[in-house]
């Protein structure tokens, strides 16, 4: 098959990496950077290149965007002017997916497009972050429009050298799951952190003091702002329940200490045991 | 100096390891378990066993309480019944403060008390969880009675083996410290567990989507839910304070989204980035 992927950052270039090893496939890389392109085309992550997705949308089999979600519905707005494969796959990597879903549903109805969100990625970037190993039991979430349902099977199989773990849901499910799993969680550490310095001062007067338990609660506090507003941004609804939620059960810890309440405390803190010894 | 050790778990039994190597230093070892006391001597962790307090604690120059809390509060009303050296030095290894040195006011006043507590420890418990390097590098408070000012260099002297960083402080000040950079941290993981429960059901559902982030984040909400129940009811006070602090900073969160205030929300994000980076 003839994959295009746009993007070839750390996702669309281990994506290339592992289905250009593939002899029945070959990989067109897209990417703003020449030195990318030509990085990906000497190591063999892609057999051919292009500065543009219109230069080579129409002969792919499948379409993979792997840009910042900004991108992505830019790319989905050229893809519904272009003439297109009538059997095309298009997916993508984006973290978020009600918007892009939303933009495919507007401008690419006729076309089977497969959402996808995989729970992989490091603190490295770019082409040379290309990993083979990448996606690799990481859990990796299958969102198909309404044509992309039958396509379903099709795109497994041909990311099965991943190896990852596939869901197939809906993208209100998808974002639910992401608002507790993985937004709030941000959030919460942020918030930690903020609370931390009104309390405290600055960090680097009581960071000497903290133990691994703070450094692990806090760790993903230091991930990119931009990248977290924009992550937010795009899933308000969601992440404002599912930090309510959060909100409720740090009250009932204050109202149990507050009313002396041992055994309500214990309740507390051993359905929370239990829980995160389950994970 | 003879030094009596009370409770020889992980962190009274890495002392005596270390007291006990040093030629000028007997350690006795005191425990309520009979083989915990035998394996001690076998292992030249101390030179000497008593099952009681009341047996040796009137010969030491320095007696060390690392039991529970409950068992150093005990401890402390039975050495106030006994003959004890003049100068003796009484420390203990409790992780929270308060009430601790409220009772030492009240029946040791006499005594010179310099409260401890290391801010170490690993998931291994018991006489067999003896490390020389337990301490090494971790954060040690040390909070004083009015008698025990004048005999923190002394303790400090016999404590340097351990390559702690000690630092002083008052009641007041640790329990606040604490509460920060402690017991809500673990509120905040066991209220992420219960909420996420409450939002997608089952931990053992769930768990098979989550990536690290979720994993740091909690990893504290798997701690002992008797030992933390403890731990927040002896500081109350001090914890409610800070968990309305966090509660305030995750409004903020809620209210930047809810308003789609963008550039609110990356300000709240960056000052996160900027502490946790200074940590």
């Amino acid at each position: 098959m003839k994959i295009v992927i746009q993007g070839l950052g750390e996702m669309g270039a281990s994506l290339a990496l592992s289905l250009n090893a593939q002899p029945e496939h070959q990989v067109i890389g897209v990417d703003q950077d020449p030195e990318t392109l030509k990085h990906a085309l000497n190591q063999g992550l892609v057999v051919e290149t292009a500065a543009q997705l219109t230069a080579v949308a129409s002969q792919a089999d499948v379409i993979i965007l792997a840009t910042p979600v900004s991108g992505i519905i830019q790319a989905i707005h050229t893809l519904a002017e272009l003439p297109l494969n009538p059997d095309v796959i298009i997916t993508d990597t984006g973290s978020t997916k009600r918007d892009i879903l939303t933009e495919v549903d507007r401008h690419l109805g006729h076309v089977a497009f497969i959402g996808g969100h995989a729970m992989a990625g490091t603190h490295l970037s770019g082409v040379t972050a290309a990993n083979s190993q990448l996606y690799q039991q990481a859990p990796y979430f299958l969102i198909p429009n309404q044509k992309g349902q039958a396509a379903l099977p099709k795109l497994q199989d041909l990311f099965a050298p991943l190896a990852a773990n596939f869901t197939t849901m809906d993208v209100t499910t998808h974002d639910r799951l992401m608002a507790m799993i993985s937004d709030v969680p941000h959030i919460a550490a942020f918030a930690l952190m903020n609370a931390a310095v009104k309390q405290l001062g600055d960090a680097s007067e009581f960071g000497q003091y903290v133990a691994g338990g703070f450094k692990d609660t806090t760790r993903i506090a230091a991930s990119d702002p931009k990248l977290w507003t924009d992550v937010l941004m795009s899933n308000p609804a969601a992440v404002i329940a599912s930090n309510q939620q959060l909100i409720a059960e740090l009250t009932a810890f204050n109202q149990a200490l507050a009313t002396q309440n041992t055994d309500q405390l214990l309740r507390l803190i051993q359905s929370a045991q239990k829980a995160r010894q389950n994970l």
